[in-house]
């Protein structure tokens, strides 16, 4: 399953057997994997110490950095993974998007593409060989990390990445989106494939690199009908997973998806990242054994008391931690104000509940 | 069914037999009923012209104005159902929070509840006394209406309206909200019963006054996983719905609760209300001939190409329009840039649609 030629055989087993990679194939683990996703962000001493004095895209852009960002939080948390700390939007700049993020906004595109004939300003030739900072990074975190650490590469999937690249920022009702999809389905398909082209060799060059798993985060995708999601999201995922050329887990993931899933977990994926509204124990009763699954605990319930983060942390595992198969990890991202000791009792809570049950 | 003791009976039969209040009650029908949340709205000229001049809660609060605006949007639309021009957060100003609506930002409440000792000093008591306006313009509108045009009341659901006194405004990840009702089940149990009370109350003098359907905006419920929708939400839905003394048809609506519908149908309501992103074929086929089923168009549609409308609604007619119990509507509210004229193309294409079809 590992892949650099840098990686002993040590580690590569040490690798292979971890927690989370076990999970992710599905085997029965002694511990309940955890990672949290967006675990080295703002809410963390950590990674405000690396932020500082730089703005968000230097961070992404500087190897150092971006591993200290990573490994600091992994370690901070103990948790079963790191994720390279990086953000979906990187590979957009390449492509001719002048991206910018706003410390309240969030992304800010401020060319975005709005009529078809926009596409042609845009490039997607050799996009990866312009983020060599990023397999850099992969490379200088899979060194530091620990031996039984996985570390997960990750890519926006194709809808999420055209949201942005079409309404230029975090879009609540993605009008131009859904016109573009509708109105020009060309269009729409001749950028779709583009997309996972480029997608496609980002994933598999991050493999290269050192990641143990990679997650497409489809975080928007949730927007879409059932019918669209069909016959013009999921086509494109299909693609990209099946063109990984290194046989690594997948984790496909977005929010508000309850009517997509099962057509979400036909596309190729080892895992399903399951938002915080979709009912997981129905969704693992009808495919364990089929796909493993990842995710579901309400990141908003981090700013409850921690009586709250024990209690419904607990429901969870006693409804769904004896199926082999399951990674613990929130619905959506951890935000920015989470108090940090709740992240920290949140995960005792798992641990313990791993001891005493598994 | 019908109620007013100033109808006649003519009325009251026209009313009985509208295609609207047909397919409430399941049966066929020889045109498909359309009416559109927020028909009379900001992208109608005749709504800016009564709104001119006055603010929005001016606007709710004049009989006469809102009665024009409830009227003039139906007869320019020529849709099947009036719904009276308010807003659901109208009887929230009597119980002690200071409202206003921005133009841009929507409602803002300057004194929204925290803590749960906050609760004290809100007032439940005799709140539909002081919206003496609402069924005044209730009574003038079913004047003005046409005998076949039913005309629909509503409220927010209890947690909907819950979240705004809670959050002070339209929220995005509803973290006090879930807070109260996590940390302080007592405290949300008060709230959630207070304005139950208040509601089944607001409603029934809606039907007193001359509505012949009422419909319960729960707006942003699909923020809630189905344990908590269970455990802390449907019993007031099915309190309300129970303590309605006419038996008129009851409307229960939400946004993003594909993961809730099966649990929002057992709350007693006539119809369900469906989201953009539902699958509504699936919900019909599994529950038709038990409830009715209202929406699921997705009004960001409407910012698309005629051409685009023409072709999705048909589609969604062809899945669904040949079952008895299903009522024409957007799966959310029309947003205020909506193009008119793209509006009277979906009316069209619909009618067009019935006159070939049924």
């Amino acid at each position: 399953m590992s892949n650099t030629q840098t990686l002993s055989n040590t580690e590569t087993d040490s690798l292979n057997n971890s927690y989370f990679i076990k999970a992710c194939r599905g085997e029965p683990v002694k511990k309940i994997p955890i990672w949290l996703m967006r675990q080295a962000g703002r809410y963390l001493p950590e990674y405000q110490k690396v932020r500082k004095g730089v703005t968000f895209l230097e961070l992404c852009r500087s190897p150092e950095l971006a591993t200290e960002a990573t490994v600091s939080a992994q370690e901070r948390l103990n948790v079963d993974a790191a994720i390279i700390f990086s953000d979906i939007l990187v590979p957009l700049v390449p492509m001719g998007l002048d991206l910018d993020f706003h410390e309240q906004k969030g992304p800010v595109i401020s060319n975005p593409i709005r009529l078809p004939n926009d596409l042609e300003r845009l490039s997607f030739d050799k996009i990866t060989d312009k983020c060599p900072f990023l397999f850099e990074a992969i490379k200088q975190t899979r060194k530091r990390l620990q031996n039984h650490i996985p570390l997960i590469g990750f890519a926006g999937a194709p809808f999420t990445l055209a949201s942005y690249m079409i309404e230029g920022k975090s879009s609540k009702n993605f009008i131009a989106t859904k016109i573009l999809m509708h109105d020009y389905p060309e269009a729409w398909h001749t950028l779709m494939t583009h997309l996972s082209d480029v997608l496609i060799t980002y994933l598999n060059k991050q493999i290269e690199a050192g990641c143990q798993a990679v997650q497409l985060f489809d975080s928007w995708v949730g927007q879409c009908c059932r019918n669209t999601f069909l016959e013009k999201v999921a086509p494109y995922t299909k693609k990209i997973i099946s063109g990984l050329t290194k046989n690594v887990p997948v984790i496909y993931f977005g929010t508000h998806t309850s009517h997509l899933i099962d057509d979400m977990i036909t596309c190729g994926e080892t895992v399903i990242g399951i938002d915080t509204q979709t009912d997981i124990a129905k969704v693992m009763s009808k495919y364990k054994g089929n796909i493993a699954f990842q995710g579901n605990f309400d990141p908003i319930l981090l700013f409850a008391s921690k009586k709250t983060i024990i209690e419904t942390t607990t429901n969870l595992l006693n409804n769904v931690g004896h199926i082999p198969g399951y990674i613990f990890n929130l619905g959506h991202g951890i935000l920015p104000e989470t108090p940090v000791d709740h992240v920290l009792t949140l995960i005792d809570t798992i641990n313990d509940w791993s001891a005493s049950h598994l």
